[in-house]
């Protein structure tokens, strides 16, 4: 008796049923729209439903789950990287574009065009074991804060997004990030900032060895990128590594666009999403003219491929999870 | 009361605690090492105690999961896969290696060395689609028969290492593949075969592209090979797939020794296993001069690594899984 009434306690509980999966989205045709595909393909007997080991959600990182402005932070990361490497051995400064990330002069830095950015990048992430690597991830996690808001990298992630990866994992969804961001760098805070473990996080890879040194081996990270997770590299890597077509995808760049694509033309309930970034208020505003974040050929197919487009502005009641604290 | 004795008759049904997870085992080292291990693993507020997500499991395929005399599976499926193309379209038996491959000529295949399987392999893995390929390793599972067994290839796995996956399984490992096999060929019987789902077979990989014809993409497998999961490669693997050092390694060849050591050589309790075919009656018997799963620095590196090597003939009371239905 007592037992019957615990439950019934819990299942009459106000709200039980009816609590909000998604809080911080603002009700409108994005949100029911995710909300009625995942109701439809969990919707056991019903003509849409797809099995759990189906339910694969594959979301770009930079611009999607967290920010991206004014650079990519771990481009951020890899200026910081050269600075530091720099001052403990003044030889690595052995370039012009080397030496202005050393002095943090992002202006110099840009005008060695491509080539001295690719330099920068390559020095910050290779000669080093991929432990050390993401001890240095960390500490500088720690240690840095995004100049614009004062904020840790980490914490300029978005609430909304965590709230759909929550969602779609309470429904049975395997949630996967899949950026064109370096995996021994994505993997030091996805766990943690979103609840992705390190063998679903697929991503850009540098070249690495392995290494015995006194019967102790060790996995060297090399100069060279082995793969590079960006447009047609997305579908590629999911094939690759997860090795089934996800039935959600979520990005918010051209860099998406085959992802996406590939995603939603598979057969069967298909969901795209498309993270607009409308609200310099809170956020940052750009699109089809950005550096960072190019949205352009993938929002006029949008319409076409039927991918919902998620007005920042007026999708998102809140932006930073630290908002709520506020 | 009803529900009570319920659970009673429950917790003393005989064998209830005690049964056997591992039957096609005969007692002995490995076995009650393996038993040890896990237990050591799972034993909450034990010294020894890893957390589900660290239970990370890998296996080799050929010659570990299944069996690979008298020549890799793989291989003998590209050799079938030839054959039907110059069927199909005589032109393409264009070189010595693909004219023996196409006539099923295995001595004049070998003839044509390195050079001449790497065509064969290349030209049958190639050219096609993922799908395509796919189905056309799910059909040649159907229709072709291993020489010396007359039996299906995915009948040729062994009934201990589906315990042992199970096992592991059930005490929350996660299980993976790692294997010098392709990753498209493997995943089409990993999951039915072993309970491996595709997003954990690792595995080598061919080339491959992303094209859209006609608002349709599709992701073709090109000439060239993109990763190969051999050796060094395997433990580089698990690093930039699985992204953290799993605590349990299976194999059966040097192809396997990088594996076993990156994965042993952690801190806290690991557990490597080498499968040794000394068994000509049930199986084969090869070791140091085998062409095919050679096994000989691993093999004197097992007990200097405190590896458990597996005697097929004694530590195996079955071998096949359909020994059981026999």
């Amino acid at each position: 008796m007592r037992l019957f009434l615990l439950l019934l306690a819990f299942c009459v509980a106000p709200g039980f049923a009816l609590a909000d999966p998604l809080p911080s989205w603002r009700d409108g045709e994005v949100k029911s729209g995710i909300v009625a595909f995942v109701d439809a393909v969990t919707e056991i007997g019903g003509p849409q439903y797809r099995a759990p080991s189906e339910r694969i959600a594959v979301f770009d990182n930079d611009g999607t789950l967290w920010a991206e402005q004014p650079a990519y932070f771990q481009l951020l990361f890899a200026v910081n990287r050269i600075a530091k490497m720099v001052e403990a051995d003044p030889a690595v400064a052995s370039s012009p574009a080397l030496k202005a990330a050393a002095s943090g002069d992002f202006k110099a830095l840009l005008a060695t065009g491509k080539e001295g950015l690719l330099e920068v990048v390559t020095v910050a992430h290779s000669g080093i074991s991929v432990d050390s690597f993401q001890a240095e991830v960390a500490l500088w996690l720690e240690e840095t804060r995004h100049a614009m808001t004062g904020r840790r990298y980490d914490e300029l992630i978005y609430q909304p997004m965590l709230e759909l990866l929550s969602y779609l994992r309470d429904k049975g969804f395997k949630t996967y990030i899949v950026s064109g961001g370096g995996i021994h760098f994505m993997r030091v805070f996805a766990e943690e900032a979103y609840g992705i473990p390190p063998e679903q996080v697929i991503g850009s890879m540098s070249e690495t060895s392995y290494n015995v040194d006194g019967g102790k081996p060790i996995i060297m990270k090399e100069p060279g990128i082995a793969f590079l997770d960006d447009k047609e590299g997305k579908p590629i890597a999911i094939d690759r590594i997860i090795g089934r077509r996800p039935i959600l995808a979520g990005g918010n760049s051209d860099g998406d666009l085959q992802m996406l694509e590939w995603v939603t033309s598979g057969e069967g309930p298909r969901f795209g999403i498309l993270v607009h970034h409308t609200d310099k208020e809170r956020e940052w505003a750009y699109d089809r003219k950005s550096h960072i974040g190019k949205l352009d050929k993938a929002l006029d197919m949008a319409s076409k491929r039927d991918w919902s487009v998620v007005d920042m502005k007026t999708d998102w009641r809140v932006v930073f999870p630290f908002e709520l604290a506020q």
